[in-house]
């Protein structure tokens, strides 16, 4: 059972880095294949198409991005608006750090198929617009915390956490247009200013 | 001449309208050819390869948003932060449009290459780049007159505008993942709350 696993893990893994480096649409099945050092008959053993494939690959990302972002950004220890300020520096880690891996600021996993899927495959634009909700869903507490804290003014703290989440989306989008991960230094702690009255 | 003109004008709408409604990875020539009603010869005729189309696909979006969007918006004779509003209420209007053609929200066509071409197309990321830096290039007179007029307090004009932009682009990208236009109508505003200091 451990080979059936790591198989699959070394598809996942493989397909992970090239829909980041590349795209979804421009990397095919044997492509993914060929990085991972696996036939297509081991292949669709595992996934009955690419686009099952693309499903795994948006969980890992999911795993990935809740360990290395969301989980210390967001800890209920922190005061409200020090959680943005850690979840942009974090952002800007994980665009830097995938950044010098491939020469190319990548921008976030979530959006890029956001963006290159949602109007054709409603099912992987229902798949990523729940990891963007998930990210939201921190966003909101801790937007409720600074209000409740007297941090921030009463607010309408669903559609700031909103406004947020599309600010984030935004900086990354801009820094992957310029290939600039800077970008997201310099922009990320503006997320604090972003008020929907 | 206005035969040639016309067929290439034609090839750059069928692109235009396909390219925006699924990718432009998604969208080969032939099926570019088909919709214009051309053949495969006519379009090397007039381009030399998918990106040269591509490019002036670009144009013809930056003509369309130049008229459509920016020209109205940010005229001079118009209150700074009005002319912020009046620009993400145009886009609204854009890209609900857009959304009603073709059921689904289509987001902005620049942020759409940028995620899917800029990793990948050197040539297509900095067209883009350029194409969104133009509209940069509005969001800081905008805020320069702002802060002129004493609308705004100080703050850093060239960083606020680009934070301006990327949540522009941020919300667009968002209203492309839920499918949902009126995210726009309901977010858009809060780029006035934008400040980086």
């Amino acid at each position: 059972m451990a080979g059936r696993t790591d198989t699959r893990k070394q598809i996942v893994e493989a397909a992970s880095a090239l829909f980041h480096a590349r795209s979804y649409t421009a990397v095919g099945v044997s492509a993914v294949c060929e990085q991972a050092g696996v036939s297509k008959g081991s292949f669709f053993h595992f996934f009955e198409s690419k686009r099952d494939l693309a499903l795994a690959v948006i969980d890992a990302f999911q795993d990935r991005i809740g360990e290395t972002v969301l989980t210390d950004a967001f800890s209920g220890g922190v005061a409200p608006l020090q959680r943005l300020e850690r979840f942009v520096n974090a952002l800007y880690a994980f665009q830097k750090a995938w950044a010098k891996q491939l020469g190319h600021v990548p921008g976030c996993p979530f959006g890029n198929i956001a963006m290159e899927q949602a109007t054709q495959d409603e099912v992987l634009r229902q798949k990523v617009d729940g990891c963007l909700r998930a990210v939201a869903d921190h966003l909101r507490t801790a937007v409720a915390d600074a209000v409740a804290s007297g941090a921030i003014e009463e607010v309408d703290v669903d559609a700031t956490a909103e406004a947020m989440l599309a600010y984030v989306e935004g900086v990354q989008l801009l820094a992957k247009t310029r290939n600039d991960p800077e970008l997201i230094r310099q922009l990320g702690p503006a997320i604090t200013s972003i008020r929907v009255p």
